[in-house]
């Protein structure tokens, strides 16, 4: 813990970082969805139907899930950059990148293989807030 | 609101507070999570199937409110804790992850029953938003 | 980008105006709530069901895809107003709001027609991370 916080507080110019990550999320995020619409276009799901087809389906959940994870995943890059250090912050949201990049391709072949993808997000994000749960009571802790 | 505006600006330290009412609220919507996908295996719903079972459909639904519900309620939080005070924001954060636990239970439960757990978690995001609101034209008017 | 970079740090008033549309943005996606809540009595689905009419799910539809939408506009905003400035980003945000009313009314009444409305929101949007990402890297850059 202790190298960590003393990496704390460099901070400015590395802040840089986790928001290009998060951009790089959110383009991510994009580009799922528009995956879902071409899906729409190809399997003839129509408006405002989102099942029927088990393909688009599969794009459906992989964008839906994604929106599930971004909505912790935000937030905790922020607080953990916070408390610790931008840096690794933004390292554990290029695992994260990664992870749904895998989770994407292995769910749209066989919902049965998501597992890896999911977890290669789902790790890192745990480690962001709960790295920022304790960083918060640290803080509170010395104040 | 002078009494409330008073207390700004005691700030940096109180922000803790905000943020772990955050990282709380974030992990009680991963355990919802969990619940869907225990609720996934238990009553066989293969993914990528939402439909199907009807005790899955409410966890399921219980998990997609409350992202519905974080999406208000985070940035609400934090307007309000800026324009106003931090310790009060937290203190409605705590009333909202009483509402979702109640929400939850009453959900799964029978459906018929949520309201009270959806009226504990809205009232207090409505708050937030709307006392963000007045902050920011009051920030305004006097600048 | 000179003239806009020019703007920048005149910052903290003019960030009043970015909470301001965001707190706008929060009170529409629940209005959009409130009318998926009113559709659910009107047509008799009965939680926690999503599907088994079409009006409804078209209401259910704008909800999620406003939901979508928010969570890469709220960090777009707040980047672009960081990096370049608070009045422009507060200005895109009008236009997604004009944007996503003309999506709900269009939606409803025929699912074809809903293009026009999803272009003036997603547009405005992708502009606002767009420009985050070349801010954060011309700050790199520079530093």
């Amino acid at each position: 813990m202790a190298v960590v916080l003393e990496f704390n507080n460099r901070g400015e110019t590395f802040m840089a970082y986790v928001d290009i990550v998060t951009v790089l999320a959110l383009l991510q995020f994009i580009v799922f969805g528009m995956q879902v619409g071409r899906a729409r276009g190809k399997y003839g799901v129509q408006a405002p139907a989102v099942t029927g087809n088990e393909i688009f389906e599969r794009h459906f959940r992989v964008q839906q899930n994604t929106l599930e994870q971004l909505i912790v995943f935000l937030p905790g890059l922020y607080l953990f950059a916070h408390y610790f250090n931008p840096l690794w912050g933004a390292g554990l949201g290029v695992i994260y990148l990664i992870g749904r990049q895998v989770y994407s391709a292995s769910y749209v072949k066989d919902p049965k293989t998501r597992s890896a993808g999911f977890g290669l997000t789902f790790l890192p994000t745990v480690v962001l807030i709960v790295g920022a749960l304790i960083g918060a009571a640290i803080h509170l802790a010395k104040s």
